[in-house]
């Protein structure tokens, strides 16, 4: 039996503000940072929980995350890798703008569809031109992404960095995003296209998934203390 | 040119209680964070410093150190390799004593000797059991080091993984430890066995090397604003 656990970052400015964000890169608040906090102390109640390998996103709501809760678990020490593929899903011109505003401006189904339709790409956005994308084929880079395509960049990083590792019997902890876990989930727990609507990943409320050596999911908790 | 940078952890609490370390694995003080601050501010100050790197210790003072630093500088993003390699110099059976203390037990010229002859080895302790060591040949697991063992260790890690991105005009980032940035700075600065005993290397003062494309170096400067 090996542990995998998933944690969706604490408040970003842009959660409490109720504004699209996806690749921009917004700090955590103050009830961010307690809430990762309560993650961490959560996670560290999991007594046989002994991740090998921290896995994030190149976004700081999720990398200063998962130091919190790597400073509170004493995993400070473990090897963390930070990755686009894990980055929160690329709501292209959607991004910046208020989620109440933007049925406004395109129609309350247009925004429903985009945020819950699975293969519902939002209006492409501007390439993004931080530094951390320095060495992508510009070609690669998104400009607005499904929920789909989300997951076509998320689980090959899974597969390879992740299962690998479970396979080993190497308990392996990932911090990310609402979507991008969502995108995660649908494809662990084989959830449908019209059902993962209905999936939400709150902030800081640790998954943990108990996994047999076939990689079959043999317990699933979400821990809470809030 | 390319730019390394090496800064020492802000203040440990066994700074502050003026106690041998080594592989012990101790808290920043708050005076210790505020340091770290200040050396993440001194770097963000050096507008051609643009590394792709980081590199620490498995010890949480260097790791937060590093932490606090990236999150000022905008470098969250960036890979971070946390290495034994570049941990504090194992100082076996002195760790935990009072260095005042240390005096009175072993003699003052003894405890000189250790702490600054270059291939002296303090009396060795017990092997560390920590999880973050467990993948170690035990007989390879350091019980008590010289500055010259720690200097050993520290340059492998150095040239496969530091120079061979100064190489490709990728500036560094080394966030460590009293002894173990001594020992480089020796080798980089070809400082004699006599001479690196006057060698200290502060708490949070970042040191900046520059190099031309045959890795000599053309300039060198110490950050401070204490």
């Amino acid at each position: 039996m090996v542990k995998l656990v998933l944690v969706r970052h604490g408040e970003s400015t842009a959660n409490k503000a109720n504004v699209y964000t996806g690749w921009n890169d917004v700090a955590l608040t103050e009830k961010g940072r307690k809430q990762a906090k309560m993650a961490g102390n959560l996670i560290k109640s999991i007594t046989d929980f002994h991740p090998t390998h921290i896995h994030t996103s190149v976004l700081m709501r999720a990398i200063i995350t998962a130091n919190i809760v790597a400073d509170i678990c004493n995993f400070l020490y473990l090897p963390i890798t930070k990755t686009w593929r894990l980055n929160e899903r690329h709501y292209g011109n959607l991004r910046g703008i208020n989620k109440d505003e933007s049925r406004k401006i395109f129609g309350k189904e247009q925004v429903l569809e985009w945020r819950r339709g699975f293969y519902a790409i939002p209006p492409e956005g501007k390439k993004v031109t931080s530094r951390r994308y320095a060495n992508f084929d510009p070609h690669f880079l998104p400009q607005a992404e499904s929920l789909y395509q989300t997951q076509q960049r998320v689980m090959p990083y899974y597969y390879d960095n992740v299962v690998s590792r479970l396979k080993k019997a190497e308990d392996q902890l990932i911090v990310a995003h609402g979507s991008s876990l969502r995108a995660l989930i649908k494809k662990l727990e084989n959830i449908d296209d019209q059902e993962i609507i209905n999936l939400e990943v709150p902030n800081a409320q640790p998954i943990v998934y108990t996994f047999d050596p076939q990689m079959k999911i043999v317990d699933k908790k979400i821990l809470r203390c809030f």
